[in-house]
C-alpha cells in the first residue's frame, strides 16, 4: 500500500538527530518535540501529522497520528507509537520512561500561536522554548544523501530548462506559459509543493514573467514579484503577453524528493537591446566573483558586500537586487527541503561559508517599468568551493 | 504598474469592515489587528506586507511596508500610510489619533508564536486575544460581489474538466497526467495558491490519483490522500500509471481571482465494473439528499448525520469518507478564499446553515487498495436552498 522507493535510510536519520540533541545542550532545552512538515520530514523521513520527540541523550519516539501506518512505512525512526491527540503526549512519553523535560524546545518560528498557547497547557510542568535556529543550524549543513538528490533536482531543472525555449512565443501570456513549463515539470517529477518558512511567504512554482511585470515588486521577501493573475495572489505570472524583445524571466525552483534546486534564466522572443545584454554579462560576472569568493571560511556578509560593490563598479548600483523600496538586502539563499534555507548571503550576517551548504546565488538587476534580467544557480559547498548542480546556457537564450 | 482590474471595490470593503467591527464587542477586543493573507485580501483588497488595524468603530487604518505603492494601488481602504517595522505600530497609532486598545484582537490559529510574542512586547499595554473565529464567522456570509466571482470560478472548473477526457490514456503517470490538467488550468486563469488555513495543511492543486493509489490515505484533513511523488510530500499524484477499467478521481479546486470553487469528478479508460458505477451512483444520491436538505435553518451536524445513515443504509457504512482509521467526519465545507472556511458540515457541528454560505459537498467512497469514487461540488445558499456553480457530468466519465 506504501511505497518503499525514496525512504530516508535508517543512518541518515540517525545522524540527523545525534547533530540536534548535541546542540539541545546549547539551546537550553531538555527534549524537542518536532511537528512542522519539513523538519518532520528532515528528522523522521514521514510529512505525515506526528509529534517526534527527541530527548537530548537516547531514542526519539514518533508518535503519529494520520495516517499512522503509513508513517510507520515512512519513516526509519525505531519507534513509533499512536496519538490520538497531543493531550496524550506527557503520558506516551511517561509510559515510555522518559523523565519530564523541565524545558522542551519547538518550533515556535512556524509554530501557530494557538498551538503554542494549548503545548503549554499540556506541558504545564514544563518551559517552552524556540529551538528552530538550531535545527535550521543541523539542516544547515547537507548530508553526501542529500547531496544526491539536490545534484538530481539539478538535474532536472538542466531538462526542464531545455524543454522552455520551444514553449515561448510571442503573445502567450505568462500565465499560460507558466503552465506549459510546470507541465513539463511534473511530468519530470516536480513534487509541486514549495515550501518556505517566512511567515506570511506564499509560493506556486516561482517567478516567471516578461519585461516590465517581471519588475513589478511584491510582498516576497525576493527580489522580483510579478503582478500575479490579480491583486489576491500578488506575485508571479500574470495575464500579460509576452511580447518580442523584452527578457523572460524564469525562476523556478524544480523540487524532486523534497529538495529544492533554485535556479533563474532569461529567455527573449527576437533581438535584446545591447543594453539588456550588457546587464546579463554583469550578473554572471558577478556570480563567478562570488562563486570563487565563496570558499570554506569565508563571511556571507562580506560576500554581499562584494556583490553590491562590484554592482555599483559596473554602474548598476540603483537596480541592483531591487530598485527603490523593493530591494532586498541579500544576493543569495540556502535551499533544501524549504526554499529559505540558512545561510543567508545577506547584509551584516557573519556566518562563515562551511562544507556541504547548499546555496542558491541569484544577482538580479530590476528596471521598474522595463524587466529583469540576472542568472540563479544553486551550489554545493566543496572544500574547494561552490559546486553549481545546473549547467544550462546563463546567456539571454534567443527563441525565434 | 499594476493593473487596477480585480481590485477590491470601496463599498464591499467597507461592508466587511461594518461586519467584523458589529462583531468585535462579543469578541471581547477593542480593536482588531490583520496580517494574514486571506483575511488581508478579504478585509483590505491587498495581500501584499500589511498590518490592517480596525478599531471597533471609526475607520481602519493600513500600515503597509512592502509593496507600499502596490498596496495602496490596490486596496481600497481609505488610510493607507508606510510601515517600516511593526514596532512602529503603536506610535503610528497614537500619531492617527486612535486610543491605545486595552484588548487587541489577531489571528492566533495562523499567526506564529514568536511573531506572538513579539507583539505581546509592542503592544505591551494591551491583551492580545483571539478573534480568528470572529473573522472567519465574517467570511462565511458571501456578498453578491463575492458570489460572483466564485460563479465565474465555477464556470472555469466546468471548462478545465471538459478538457480533462481528451488528455487521459492507459499507462499516463498520474504525475504528468496532473501536469496536463494542471496546464489547462493555468491557460484559464488558475491562480495556482491554493489557500488552506488549518495549521500543518499544504495544498499543491488537488487530488488526481487513480485506482489504489486513490484511497491511499494521508495527514490531510480530507477523504483522500494519495501515494504523492514520495515520503517528502506524502498525498496526491504519485509515478504509478493510470489503468484501464479503474476510477481516476480528479479533485482539483479551482481558484479565480481568490476565490475557490472545489469539485471532484470521476474519469475511467475503458469499461467500469458494476460495482463502481453503482457506488457512484450512491454518492450523487447522497449528495441530492443533502442538496435538498440543506435549506436555510437546516443544522449541519444533522446533515452530517442524515448522509452517513444513508450511506449505511445503502451498504457502504465502512467505506464512506475514508475507511478505518483514515475516516474524516465532515461530508463538506465552506469554501471562499480558503478552501477550508466555515461551515464545516461536520459530526456534531450545530451551525444552522445560512443564506449567502458558499458550501462544498464531497460524498466519497474509499476501497483500500482499490481506488475511489464519488463527487463533489461547491454551492450557493440561496433562499431556496443549494445552488450548485458547477454541472460538469457526474457520472463515471469514460474515457477510450
Amino acid at each position: 500500500m506504501y511505497r518503499s522507493d525514496g525512504k530516508v535510510p535508517e543512518a541518515e536519520i540517525k545522524q540527523r538527530i545525534d547533530r540536534l540533541q548535541s546542540q539541545l545542550g546549547d539551546a537550553g532545552a531538555d527534549a524537542a518535540l518536532i511537528v512542522q512538515k519539513a523538519d518532520l520530514y528532515y528528522f523522521s523521513g514521514t510529512v505525515q501529522d506526528a509529534h517526534l520527540y527527541i530527548p537530548r541523550e537516547g531514542k526519539p519516539l514518533l508518535m503519529a497520528r494520520k495516517a499512522l501506518e503509513r508513517a510507520a512505512a515512512e519513516s526509519s525512526v525505531g519507534d513509533i507509537v499512536p496519538l490520538k491527540s497531543a493531550r496524550q503526549i506527557p503520558e506516551i512519553l511517561k509510559r515510555n520512561a522518559y523523565p519530564t523535560p523541565k524545558t522542551l524546545g519547538m518550533e515556535l518560528d512556524v509554530l501557530s500561536a494557538n498551538l503554542y498557547l494549548d503545548y503549554q497547557r499540556i506541558f504545564d510542568g514544563s518551559v517552552i522554548l524556540d529551538v528552530s535556529r538550531f535545527i535550521r543550524l543541523t539542516r544547515m549543513i547537507k548530508s553526501p544523501y542529500e547531496i544526491g538528490i539536490l545534484r538530481e533536482a539539478g538535474r532536472k531543472a538542466d531538462e526542464l530548462y531545455a524543454g522552455i525555449p520551444s514553449m515561448i512565443r510571442e503573445g502567450i501570456p505568462e500565465v499560460e506559459l507558466a503552465g506549459l513549463v510546470e507541465a513539463r515539470a511534473r511530468k519530470l517529477g516536480h513534487q509541486g509543493t514549495v515550501r518556505m518558512r517566512l511567515w506570511g511567504s506564499e509560493m506556486f512554482f516561482g517567478h516567471l514573467m516578461a519585461g516590465p511585470s517581471a519588475a513589478v515588486p511584491s510582498f516576497l521577501a525576493s527580489p522580483t514579484g510579478g503582478e500575479g493573475t490579480g491583486p489576491a495572489v500578488g506575485q508571479s505570472a500574470g495575464f500579460r503577453p509576452v511580447g518580442r524583445n523584452e527578457p523572460i524571466m524564469v525562476d523556478y525552483p524544480f523540487v524532486y524528493q523534497g529538495y529544492i534546486s533554485d535556479q533563474t534564466r532569461i529567455f527573449a522572443v527576437g533581438a535584446i537591446s545591447d543594453e539588456w545584454l550588457r546587464a546579463q554579462e554583469a550578473m554572471i560576472e558577478i556570480q563567478s566573483l562570488i562563486q570563487k569568493a565563496a570558499r570554506p571560511g569565508a563571511s556571507v556578509g562580506e560576500l554581499y558586500d562584494m556583490a553590491v560593490a562590484r554592482a555599483a563598479e559596473l554602474g548598476y548600483a540603483d537596480h541592483f537586487m531591487g530598485a527603490g523600496p523593493g530591494r532586498v538586502r541579500f544576493i543569495g539563499h540556502g535551499t533544501g527541503l524549504e526554499l529559505d534555507e540558512y545561510p543567508f548571503i545577506a547584509k551584516g550576517r557573519k556566518t562563515p561559508i562551511a562544507e556541504g551548504m547548499c546555496i542558491a546565488l541569484e544577482p538580479k538587476l530590476i528596471f521598474p517599468g522595463k524587466g529583469v534580467v540576472g542568472t540563479e544557480n544553486t551550489h554545493i559547498v566543496t572544500p574547494d568551493g561552490l559546486m553549481p548542480l545546473t549547467t544550462f546556457n546563463e546567456g539571454i537564450v534567443r527563441v525565434d
